[in-house]
């Protein structure tokens, strides 16, 4: 099943409007990668970044922003794998408002790299397996 | 033409391994837009949203990061209008390193709305024709 | 007694010798304070700021960084208020370490004002009594 | 003299009452910093950093906020050297508004480290003369 965590909308996340700054939806996304990390994988990201020198930046992005997030609004964001090859994961985002709103869908394409070289290595066998078990319901 | 502008990548912008986090991009991008309101628009962004409550909010982004963007890298950001309807508009955005590199493209799709309310709004014909003028090369 | 909150060293807060860019740890104290008023004051501050019109804008800083944060880090963010005037409230913020340092002190004074009219106000009876409550150890 | 240079007030730097977010006032002078080594100094932060192994972590600010920066502002940022010790520098700031306004006033005391193990270092005698050229008006 999909991984769900909760996030919040900040004072500093809102413009004038009062509704998240856009960029900072990325943020939003990438926090929640790493909460993914923490509670679904069983490590954390600085581990993995840090002592296993392994990285999962982004190389693809597709985004649909269908409602405002605003200020204070207490947002559902859930993250699952859509499709893995050798190196490379697409990831399903979404995020849903307090008020039942689909506010935002994603598509992110991350390739696993070493972070000291920056080259492309295979995904290891114990995060895919890990990876795959985090499916769109 | 296509509208041209520079950026830095600077200390705060980068994450550990010395590159942009990529939700900053989305800042470059947006920082970009600014930019060309001011200088290929004739007025700047702030008067529109503030005087005018026009603003042009994002409702689609697609982006593929082909290269990273360095610590100090003086990046050139281009901006130039892809497709145009009543009340949307697709911009094309890239991101060329210093080193010549083509580090990222994107396609952004910003809706016209009434700052004061969020309704749709149809694109000024003032701000139409100079958008239109707004083409790659 | 104090308030206490967590936060978490995000891969986005840190630089490439990855520990927290300063500004972001103003960013932590600000996160903590809407954490304070949702949970000790028990209004959200989004509510206060959007519905009472009633903001708290920084007009002093005082910090000392004494140990960096590391990515990864959950820390220990806590909040009392120090004094007290008729507008003004000086707060008194530390950040612990998941190593037991003490990372940071600071001394932050916010002004109540008017958010629609930026003019001073005196604070609310209602918070400031619970404000007082709010001390350090 | 001083060292003297542009900031803008950016569509996502400011909260919903139109003004700059506080923790956004300290990357505007880090971003100061860095032009100063760029433009005053004739080295690039970047390189000294990435080449050097050099850094100018901060262990105290204390900082006035006296008027809003807002959105759209272009405002002039001041740097000098107040104090200079065997590793430790002070650095005076202060932000102006276009309206002539005083904005803000900070003072920020930065200590050389060895970026690769974060001891402390002597500024090296070619950044420390410049730096004592770099004085207030």
């Amino acid at each position: 099943m999909a991984f769900r965590t909760k996030a919040r909308v900040r004072f500093g996340d809102v413009d004038r409007a009062g509704i998240a700054y856009y960029p900072r939806i990325f943020d939003f996304f990438h926090v929640a990668f790493e909460e993914f990390w923490d509670r679904f994988m069983g490590v954390s990201y600085a581990k993995v970044v840090t002592e296993e020198h392994l990285g999962f930046p982004l190389i693809d992005a597709k985004a649909q922003f269908r409602a405002p997030l605003r200020y204070g609004d207490e947002l559902t964001v859930s993250v699952s794998l859509k499709r893995i090859g050798g190196s490379s994961a697409t990831w399903g985002y979404s995020i849903d408002s307090p008020r039942g709103e689909r506010c935002c869908d994603a598509e992110l394409t991350t390739v696993c790299v070493d972070m000291r070289t920056w080259a492309k290595r295979t995904i290891p066998d114990v995060y895919r397996r890990k990876f795959e078990a985090c499916r769109p319901e």
